[in-house]
């Protein structure tokens, strides 16, 4: 894929992401996150210099110690000379877009270090934007040069699917001791997760949690044949965060990179050309005729149609 | 609103569903899931008849016990001769398509009562399905007369975030003891929360739960000046419920509904036009053009660009 690596000039904005310039990389990380034709045409220009990065999903319960564990795997790849990138996803509030885990990832241990990029990403509108906007930014960092792109996300819902299927490997952490109903959970995550952390390993209970983990597993064999790997650690001591990279490198070796990239292409195909097609409708229509559907006079389906029709004659 | 409420024939589907017909109901179900142009007929028939349900949405952790809630509230309402609909959202199984909690649910007490309707969702596909979905399900259950539809949700994620804004009022469901950190997901669900219910709160720690979360909403005040109550339940006992609903209704009556409702309902306009733009594209175009992006023979942007020109000729 090397060979279609265009040399972008040095001096535009691209130019100087592409040359892995931090600065720039916050400049375009706005712009991206801002949406709209301008970053578009920022990432058309990028795009040819995507596809290098490892992107790694990294999610569970809360408490179970996601965050340790992503700054510990940063630090690691960091000693070997890795560029790295860290999404902390933040789907919790929309109203005030706040972003907790930011916040309380960059008060630790990489402020200062070039070598590691942190974006924190709060909810987007409707219609899963966060995961696409979370996309954009793992597209964005891999550009940059970034080697490793670490994406955690909190909680357990459809975010965290649809920001699994983006990620080449989805760690799922877990922690002993959280609740006697952590079954609910596990099950929602069984099915994402290409590796176990159980976190926190040296707390009473981690064995249970291994034994449990392991019936799960052995009860739903994946399509792909592929039995994840279930790795101990006590990630605030950096204990067995090796193990996870490791256990990682193993899934992504064995896995078929481009079938898995059609796929995800596809879907990110149609989130981006849906909302490609919202960008041409003033939000003041919306609202009209959202009143007129809210009083009963019309009705969403009649609405709708109308609005294709009008796109067909070329008004978008 | 009545007087805009149409006649609908009673020997067509819509007819009966509007009639309260179980089974007429269990059928539109599975149309308005399995979506298209079908989907759309029936809905565009049955929306005048929309507007009357009270939509509950109920969230929290799991193992709070939403489930047993959820069930408690049904077989309150139920006694008051109200009938009901009952939607569990399971975001957790996007591969297997599973649901857990639809089948957790369907286990309990409402079994062969025709006035309970329960359906279960699993995630459907990227971009909010799963929301836009849960939307026309309980617009369905509505139209077919349910005077209340409740919404149960698993996990914090931004799925629940979606699922408040399309309910009247969002419960959020915890319970003492689930660990030390469930500082995270209570941040999470802090401001989607207009009523809190405390259950299992016979256990310990219910009052420092109860504390921790008056600490919490005094820090924010929400913008439209509403405090949350805080309910303190024993679901498995019916114990609190009917005071559950007390709260939710006060909630209902200061509302301003108008406002809300036009404010969903532009954003679920938006949510159906995009997804009805990504009807007219065959999967197998998406696939081809994601084999070139994969390949980086091209870029994702130029291919939209490319999708957006051709509609503008009339394709769509």
């Amino acid at each position: 894929m090397d060979a279609a690596r265009t040399e972008l000039p040095s001096a535009s904005l691209a130019g100087r992401v592409a040359s892995g310039d931090e600065r720039a990389l916050a400049r375009a990380a706005t712009i991206v996150e801002r949406g709209g034709a301008g970053a578009r045409e920022l990432m058309r220009e990028l795009f040819p210099n995507t596809g290098r990065a490892v992107v790694y999903g990294i999610t569970g319960a809360p408490g179970a110690g996601k965050s340790t564990l992503v700054n510990a795997m940063a630090r690691l790849l960091r000693g070997r000379g890795k560029r790295v990138g860290i999404i902390a996803v933040d789907p919790s509030s929309p109203f005030s877009g706040g972003a907790i885990l930011g916040d309380r990832i960059r008060m630790q241990s990489h402020h200062g270090d070039e070598g590691v990029f942190i974006r924190s990403m709060a909810t987007r509108g409707w219609m899963g934007g966060l995961a696409r906007a979370t996309a954009e930014m793992a597209l964005l960092m891999d550009a940059s040069g970034r080697e490793a792109v670490l994406i955690e996300t909190v909680g357990v819902g459809q975010d965290e699917v649809e920001i699994a299927r983006l990620a080449d490997v989805t760690i799922v952490v877990m922690a002993p001791g959280m609740g006697d109903d952590v079954q609910a959970m596990k099950a929602g995550v069984m099915e994402i997760a290409d590796v176990f952390a159980i976190n926190k390993a040296d707390l009473e209970g981690a064995e249970k949690l291994e034994r449990e983990i392991g019936a799960s597993l052995s009860l739903a064999m994946r399509e792909d044949g592929w039995l994840p790997p279930v790795v101990k650690t006590v990630a605030s001591q950096g204990q067995g965060v090796e193990e996870v990279l490791e256990a990682a490198a193993r899934y992504g070796e064995r896995r078929q990179g481009r079938e898995r990239a059609e796929r995800v292409w596809a879907e990110r195909l149609r989130a981006m050309l849906g909302e490609r097609v919202l960008e041409g409708f003033p939000a003041e229509e919306f609202r009209r005729a959202a009143a007129e559907v809210a009083a009963r006079s019309t009705d969403p389906y009649t609405v709708v149609e109308g609005w294709m029709k009008e796109m067909g004659r070329g008004r978008a």
